[in-house]
């Protein structure tokens, strides 16, 4: 199989350069704003008793920005009842103020023991309740996952998903831990709404 | 140690009509009206994803009565989040209607695995959730406990407390199974109420 003599000069400029083959890229006008159609602004959310982590993103195919993140925190003195109603009066807060059209939550595939699963059902409920009291779809996503789409290993520590997190959404200054888990599982989220699913995904 | 002619008089009577002692009683006024602020209203909450019950009774010291009670049915088809605003629009609704002052919820000490701990942790979650908004003092109490005070046996089955929620809160029918154990942790934590207590309580 020949090539002609077009072809032979852009092969050889193109090992001049170092660039890599992309002939529509080179003649292509450039890629047109996204359509607002086309952007999502996802809500991740890391449920705890203690310090509930929430993060908001704006992101389409190829970029992702942070429009806000934090941590709710609640003491050890404050009634468990009382920090679910902490809980859910700032995830409404973040909901009324970011407009999020879309919801990814952790799953919880492993704890201690029953107690501990218990408490963290009850942090899971409060957050669900306030997601879905807005309409919002909600999508559960596992640990593992999120760290293998923000660090590419599923093991990954905590500080590197914070890290990456830093990276891909150029944050000024790194976000507390429970802060950055909910931004990266708002960033995981995002990239699996942007591909086609094999199989349906079940809302929450 | 002898006895006074008057006395044995009293016992001779006693032992004709078949009384107990209650000498007190004889010559006693009849007692008053109990006042409002010996009578406290209390929300009981038996809570599940699928069939969460409720029941609030009006009680003081000798009597109870129930002011309403339900069963929060949520079909298979329904998403979990979506459970979950059910429950806590229903348990809201109830509270708005009867505007209990103490709320007490049936505790969790086995489930068969992690998931259903989850599951029953995130229905807790949003009834606490709705409870705590109104500022309830909400108080957990134990399956055994409330089985204990019902029907005086910690492993009664589901069906003898019901009849005895029937009979101690004169209902012209049995309640459903969920509404009638809310209705009996109603019942059990007013008889804390009532009653010094040897430990604070701590609130949930």
């Amino acid at each position: 199989m020949g090539i002609s003599p077009q072809q032979f000069e852009q092969l050889q400029a193109r090992i001049r350069t170092g660039t890599r083959r992309s002939p529509r890229a080179s003649n292509a006008p450039p890629a047109p704003p996204t359509p607002a159609s086309a952007r999502r602004i996802v809500l991740g959310i890391d449920p705890s008793l203690r310090g509930t982590g929430w993060g908001v993103i704006q992101a389409d195919r190829n970029t992702a920005v942070a429009l806000g993140f934090g941590t709710i925190h609640c003491p050890a003195v404050l009634a468990r009842s009382r920090c679910l109603v902490r809980i859910a009066e700032a995830l409404r807060q973040a909901i009324r103020t970011h407009t999020p059209d879309a919801c990814a939550i952790e799953g919880l595939f492993f704890a201690q023991n029953l107690q501990t699963a218990l408490l963290m059902g009850e942090a899971r409920g409060a957050c669900l309740l306030a997601a879905a009291e807005f309409g919002l779809e909600i999508t559960e996503i596992a640990p593992r996952k999120v760290k293998q789409a923000i660090v590419g290993f599923g093991g990954a520590q905590k500080a590197a998903v914070a890290q990456m997190v830093l990276r891909m959404l150029s944050l000024s200054e790194l976000p507390e831990p429970d802060a950055a888990d909910a931004l990266a599982i708002a960033l995981a989220h995002a990239r699996d709404l942007f591909r086609p699913a094999l199989t349906p995904r079940k809302p929450l």
